[in-house]
């Protein structure tokens, strides 16, 4: 009998965050049964192949039969659909959660489908630019945040979910839903979009991706983000991204100024000032 | 006797480009001598105690003296005035160069000088935000592209100095210093300015460093870089980098524009746009 709070975890979506978890929770001692949903054959041949579940199955039903942890490893468009398609498929006591990287719209529709109790929000801050389960690992979640947000009366669901989430390494942290929105929005969505505009200036200016320096390489890596997958999230999370996105581009418009009016103290104060915020003083 | 073109190299500055320059020379099976010069007691301390040096002074009377190759891996501003002081001190048959991150000034310099026969501009992309002798290492320019930039009539200066880059594992590549300059402002010096902005805008907003993800840290990391010395970087190639700041300007505020506006296909192919480029297809 497994120590972990859940006997069977359903995974739904076998990319590089569920098909991460699968493998993490497969190697598990006391490992849960872990079955997984997929609507795409080839990622459940490789999830099946890597040996990351005891099941794996096109069909919901039988993929989240007996399940009491059900997580969806989707993007979150795709995870609001199927709440409202699977809710007839869970246990009566199946927890619900999920890991997209904002939480409000997931939260809000956990309220009208009237699963609050039992429906944790959640969002693991590891992965990268990377996706589909080619890129998982069992060591994904090794060490990272995963930010976990309870619906109402839902704080004994978001302490199983949180006690899974440290058996694969992880170190859960409760959150809101809104101030983990707005924090992502800067930590996360902010810099997507900076990555992102450089990629873009870059490519307008037919400059090769090879000339790139390891400097450069690393502040355009996310660049490379799966395009659906961000549009979305940016979008989703487009209200609260509007003071990030001002405030960069005014500190964009400041350093500009003080290159263009040469005022080598300002500059320098300005690029101090990042500093010393990067290195954490 | 050493079969690279040079029999004694003298590096002037031993942070981490002419530290680990130094290292990468002194492991050579026919290495030259290694001269070291610097105005700082304990990075001289620090070379000394690594076995950088044959030999390290604060004089440079002793420090150049018998050198065929003479490396200034100071920030430029100091080149420039080194120039000017040591033009006594060289072997009149010494090859002068720098590693500085802009060329056309140190090489407008050279021309004042007389120097341009003897004098190569060079430019390793290597390092990253650490500086000193402390973040130095034997391997920095293993696979590291490094630009060389000939004065009128320094052909055959700039294949003797690219044999010594090629010989510690450098791709050395010749380019024109305005044409350099330029790729630097798009490739180097843009993402600079970008990870600088999203510090300062982050650092505003009290957001603590501590919850960025790795995508976060990936594009924030050029942040930490020093800013003494980028401050001169960004202002000495101050005016090529106007076209890149507006570029990137636009950027940002297309993305914010389709953010807000909620357009999820142009937003879509903004992202994919930058993806494409930056997985360089």
């Amino acid at each position: 009998m497994s120590t972990l709070p859940f006997r069977q975890v359903a995974i739904v979506g076998l990319g590089l965050m569920g098909g991460s978890l699968a493998l993490a929770l497969r190697q598990l001692r006391d490992r849960p049964r872990v079955t997984g949903l997929s609507r795409d054959p080839e990622e459940l041949r490789s999830a099946r192949r890597a040996g990351a579940l005891d099941e794996g199955s096109e069909d919901a039903h039988s993929a989240l039969a007996g399940a009491d942890l059900v997580v969806y490893a989707t993007p979150t468009r795709v995870t609001l659909e199927l709440l409202r398609e699977h809710r007839d498929l869970w246990l009566a006591s199946a927890v619900v959660s999920d890991v997209g990287s904002v939480k409000r719209p997931v939260l809000a529709e956990a309220a009208r489908l009237g699963l609050e109790p039992r429906f944790v929000g959640g969002h693991p801050m590891a992965g990268g630019h990377r996706s589909g389960f080619a890129a998982a690992r069992a060591d994904l979640y090794q060490g990272a945040r995963v930010w976990l947000v309870a619906g109402q009366g839902g704080e004994n669901a978001l302490q199983r979910v949180a006690e899974l989430w440290r058996a694969v390494g992880a170190r859960p942290e409760s959150a809101d839903a809104e101030a983990h929105d707005l924090l992502m929005a800067w930590v996360s969505h902010l810099p997507q979009v900076a990555a992102s505009a450089l990629g873009i200036a870059l490519a307008r200016a037919a400059v090769a991706p090879d000339t790139l320096g390891p400097g450069g390489r690393d502040a355009t890596r996310l660049a490379a983000s799966a395009p659906e997958l961000w549009a979305d999230i940016l979008l989703e999370n487009g209200d609260l991204l509007q003071g990030p996105l001002r405030g960069f581009a005014a500190a964009v418009q400041e350093l500009a100024d003080e290159i263009a009016g040469g005022d080598r103290a300002r500059l320098e104060a300005l690029l101090a000032r990042a500093r010393e915020w990067r290195e954490g003083t």
